[in-house]
């Protein structure tokens, strides 16, 4: 390996920079300058891309308008290509978190061009003379575009991976539905035995939320094509030539294959964070879904002799280090406290979202930060939930039927012949009493017979109730 | 004043309600029982007038479907349309954070339009065999499908309140901008001065990114139209009769004249609470950019002598009670202070939100608390911001435009002539000597002419920049 | 009612005030200029009383070193006391959530002080040559004293009357404790079963917990006792006559009879909001604390049927508008919401903390309204929780009891005995056969004997395990 | 390397292991199941050294009263000083965010233990007859006990280290305080000019609220200190010998020097997450506070030409790609988001605390995994705060002293001798004309003279203002 040096230096004054790295001073710096997670750019990969995407963009629009040489460009996008392509990802060294609104990353992605352009124009790291990080890579930008708009693009290309989790999670809630279907069991509602219903029914449900939640992901998604490349500092277009915001948009979709269009207020596209609070909102929501219906699940599966044992979730280890032959909800409980990140990670992009200040929010570092670990986790978390749990969920067919009949609340059937008054008589007896519903109505009270009773608990009718008159 | 009793009943047991109240036994209960904020449902008039339209529908249904006798049901239209009228407002006497998920507020609906009823029919208060509560008023309906319902028509009828103040305040931002469109600033990133605006530029930015939220509010208020009419307890509809739910919905939709269909899976529909986390995301995520636009006011108007002093807020109240002559920026503080609120509201929201169970959401009261109180306050935030402070800004136009001059940061429009290196150097000197820009570049170091300069530093170069070679 | 009107002014101009009223201009103003809540400082007792208390000490100081005339001080001093008897409440009318860091509620109480002070020297209301609001009642001081040493004091008082709502509360699972002391069932680690304790044990665990919180609450009181009187406008005492602050401070601690001291850096003082973040803190543990708690209560009172169904909970209302006869835990549930307040509001609290700007912080009227809130209603909910709940729980002692045999990780006594694999085997047995573990260990394998078998499992054992070796 | 594998087993089936790893079979299904954050408790050394002093101080214990043999005892402890002397670090593979409740930790670290102490008497990995990672090392434990009593310790050791840098950041305050006490400024209130101060006193506000936190951090670190050792699985101290919990809490006490004691409800401090709210309630008290002085330090030297510019912080890299020769705050900018991180996980700690059930809360790992990353961030954050900006703050004397004289509310200092409403009057009329203060007073109006003048704004009355009587 080389382990020779190199001088770079910038207005603070000089450095030495080990000659093996892309990066150059300003990265160096911003590595000093920034210590706080160990989660560096490098660990984000689409952000990596996404600001490849925007450099090439940049070049070629720049080229076009004349302010580019064309060889230079070329090597610019040759580097930019290579980045996509999946190289150098170790050279994006910075803190995903630092102070500077994103300058150091933009500044990375720039030293770290421009080195790669320079050995593809035959000169070696550092010749900046040839192609500079600033003067040709960051030619018409300012990291106050090119920051904000890779974030925005990485965060399009991730909420298609996540909506690929949450797709494949509501199929296999369908599936359990369509399995379940002829499962009865009680309903619940604030805990307390209500009336009947099939455990199909409740995934379906599951599903359905989901796809509530997948609708919303896609419109959310859908608003992360709005870019500002071109506004430079400050949404002035202060150093881009006319015509480069539209011509660099133009390119940026086009290489991208995304709808990206440019916003039509670059000043309050620069300082907006809207679009991040927007995703970060409905990430939380689809979240805290999912964790309840992880709840349910734990419900659900509680027992197995003093719970409601309803159902079973594939086992995944020993339970306890005590208890012999314990197994525990493993899987939803790891669910649920990604959950709980989420909504703190919710937290964190409120308070970051609400301090920008004037031209600019300088807090856009752990936003990015919060959604993509967010995304990250949920998503592993999401699929560990379809292939760890839901998948292998089997249903306790006898225990859930034995319940509904041993209930007191089917007496809610009874209301439309009954009244609700002589109904609540009768679950307050058989409360009294432990008696069965069916043994004081058809039994003793004799207020409904044998058939109209077997007609009313039918299987189909507890299910689909019809509504029976006497 | 009537200050006999009449003695009611319930499965718990009897009660003595006063002769002069419309609510019965279990309102009553609920009185007792749930003593926590002291803000009532009678404090949410569009709750009651949709709590109305949801039981008139109902009875509409189940006297077409026939299992309500028609002079029954038209008692209880009766009633609802004089609850619509907003007469009896002051017999919603329920907590509104209450246990129960909202089952006392359903009874007291119950309650009431049953004893108006009673009376338009001839019959005196607490006579049910005529008019029962829960056969008749609640025939057909749960708590679980009349509760969701009624807050989801009133949140819907809200968001047009909000609505309708930032839109205002949208017009408001606007006229502003038009106002100073010409007065020419520094604009600021990370609070160091950075390159020139306009003022009218910074207050258009206002105005966009409300307009952004009034979008996507109008979006999120879209989604407020599904309802669970017929759910009854669980979801599957059971004790109504066959057509009812779509029935309902229909005459729901056509008495509100609100887009209102039925849920297509009720099972989900009766325990998610996704349309109510989604409103408050999109409510907090109005109230931090208007938070930040206050703290930006805060910024511009600081001083009078010592701050940035670009701005003059109007004179609302005498600032201190020892400094003379002192006026602070009370209307955006306020308006800051009600922001934090609806960010801790979302908390509470999404809590609630993930603590569901099983079947049913138990926690929704505190959630409909949380809305209703969260946009109260921001409406009455937003009018005020309006009215009081944005309405009468004035620009300190010679502030402005000095400060400009004065900046060293005006240097970057040179960044196209002459790189950004030598520029860098320039402004090194210029904050080491205190020297003006002009001075070091036209003056000492004769990089460029004064005509160059006056075509860079005119007005319009500085509010729309030219890209200019040399 | 007198009906006529007075004139005021202040430095922006002239007020018509009904002379009705004790307040004047500067309150006329803030009650135009702040509509947001609708709740009134008016609405916290304590916090006029300690405001009443902060104006006495400083008349008194004022007097004794000669700033302010010993008539005028007695006037002040009079007027306080009216205050501090309850009098006048309705007269402190300003929005709790108000911009002016407290201006306007410190004025209010200036005004209505020096009226009542008027009419008590025989003067006219209004006339405040004889007794002026600024010069004499806020003499030596100012809002940015008064109002957070005001604040402290009321929530110094407050935290008395939550921690005799703790207390109660403790007192209560105590004698729960006591009463369940025998009763055998099955502990739960992550809902699955897990090994025998007693209903007794689990109640005296949220009599320890609460314990555990009332000691914190009461140091984090011990905490609001510093007060900030004499630092005036930013801590540097400006305007305060020397030895002010020390004599103001003693006759404080003197009027109130609470340990109050003089903060030893004011200018920190002034600006500092750690009081309250702490003081919040200590609340949202007990809150959270008291909903898991309540978490526990429902799902032990789960069921009647088909849920854990281990204790009753007093009914207190009909759970259903449809389901006859269905009690559900509405105690529990509303204090479960109340909680979730208070976790909201701690956010809210924590936001406003963090933004405060220089020497002082701004946002302290929202602090105020959040945690004087989210104290009322726990208070409310803590008490509710114990009359309404607690202490009427009855267990369902065979229940609790049949689980313990019917379980299958009772086989966890045995480790010691046959070592963790073994146990695991008929652990597994046991789950796949249906069969209990005594008819595997004792009957089946002949494991150990039904001498050693009825010593392990004997009440005395399953309580306090012995430690038993073959 | 060894590239052979090992047959080990569970009741859930075999699994091949390789021969290289300490960790067994339990640890391999957790690597399986558990792929959320990619952060593993080996990134955590104080938290391996805590679990090593855990399984130490049981097997101790367990050796004197008799229930582990010597020789495995021995074997143990051996296993136990390796770890915590830093060895074997990369076996603790499992991901900080698990579910299970630790278990899989804690089994991880039986697995590693158990393998160590086999190879040391003379044995192979994986012949757990001679020494078993459940029966032997686990002998009279749960990880109900273990785990929470390891997070304790390692949260006790972490404190330290977050006080260390509290407390150096702290005296970087003082010096600065030091330093700028006789630096004459305006103070700000709600961002308008107050009255004067030193800059001074400002700093030494910062150190003086550092030290209050540094007090109450203290005291919560004094709360880490009652372990659970002994409850077992849920409390009741099933399968311990008597005497274990005493005598494990002393060996633990004594080879940690740490004054651990045994909480007096076992049944309570298994399931009780209140020390760990506690801490992150402390911790988010310290990050806000930090955060606010970030806030100040940020606007402070706001400029260099259109802010305050009061003070200058050390330049640490270019603060733009686009402005030439801008400088940003950047290090209180990261130290900001770290601030907004800790306040994010605060709430994900809450949700987590407040989501236990009955014996257990299962969601301690993620509580574990926030305090552990907000205490490592924020320990970057502060020591990166001081060493790279604190030490090396400046004061520009000059701007400070200019702007105090140009101000209007230093007439406030002429409260006491012209009353409120005149100075006010003044005030106003400096505004309005653009006159100075000593303008007005003393040369045009002749209020005061100018020795009185001199005599009243010297030095050292602005900053330590002496009442003055005309």
């Amino acid at each position: 390996m080389d382990t020779t040096f190199r001088t770079e230096h910038d207005f603070l004054g000089e450095k030495e920079i080990p000659n093996s790295v892309y990066y150059g001073v300003q990265t160096l710096r911003a590595l000093e300058n920034f210590n706080i997670t160990g989660i560096t750019n490098a660990s984000e990969p689409l952000f990596i891309v996404a600001f490849a995407y925007v450099k090439k963009a940049a070049a070629m629009a720049n080229r076009d308008l004349g302010v580019l040489d064309p060889t230079i460009a070329e090597a610019i996008m040759f580097a930019c290509d290579e980045l996509i392509a999946g190289k150098y990802r170790d050279q994006f060294v910075t803190d995903l978190i630092q102070g500077g609104a994103g300058t150091s990353v933009n500044m990375n992605a720039n030293e770290v061009i421009a080195n790669i352009g320079l050995e593809y124009l035959g000169h070696q790291k550092g010749q900046y003379t040839f192609l500079h990080p600033n003067n040709h890579v960051n030619c018409s930008q300012s990291t106050n575009d090119t920051y904000p708009t890779a974030i925005m693009m990485a965060l399009h290309l991730k909420v298609d991976v996540y909506l690929q989790a949450l797709v494949a999670l509501q199929e296999s809630f369908l599936k359990k539905a369509e399995e379940f279907k002829n499962v009865l069991k009680m309903g619940r509602t604030q805990l307390q035995d209500a009336v009947p219903m099939t455990l199909g029914q409740e995934f379906q449900g599951f599903a359905t939320t989901l796809g509530d939640d997948i609708k919303h992901l896609r419109e959310a998604q859908s608003k992360l094509t709005e870019c500002n490349m071109g506004a430079t500092a400050i949404g002035t277009s202060i150093n881009a030539p006319e015509g480069y915001p539209e011509l660099c948009t133009k390119y940026l979709a086009q290489i991208t294959k995304l709808p990206i269009t440019l916003a039509p207020d670059l000043v309050e596209a620069t300082s907006d964070m809207g679009a991040y609070v927007l995703v970060s909102a409905m990430l939380k929501r689809s979240a805290i879904k999912i964790s309840k219906i992880c709840n349910d699940l734990r419900l659900l599966s509680s027992g197995p002799r003093t719970g409601l044992n309803e159902i079973k979730l594939p086992p995944m280890q020993p339970g306890s280090s005590i208890m012999p032959g314990k197994v525990n909800p493993v899987i939803p409980e790891v669910v649920n406290q990604t959950a709980f990140y989420v909504v703190g990670a919710d937290v964190t992009i409120t308070m970051a979202a609400e301090a920008g200040q004037l031209q600019l929010n300088v807090m856009e570092p752990v936003i990015a930060f919060s959604l993509f670990t967010s995304m990250n986790y949920m998503i592993n978390a999401i699929n560990t939930l379809r292939l760890k749990c839901i998948d292998g969920i089997e249903a306790n067919v006898e225990v859930c039927r034995e319940e509904v009949m041993r209930s007191i609340s089917i007496v809610t059937a009874l209301n439309p012949i009954l009244g609700y008054e002589t109904s609540a008589s009768i679950a307050k007896e058989a409360l009294a009493t432990g008696k069965s519903i069916h043994a004081i109505v058809v039994q003793e009270r004799g207020l409904i017979t044998q058939e109209k009773w077997d007609e009313i608990y039918s299987f189909e009718n507890m299910v689909n109730p019809v509504f029976i008159n006497v």
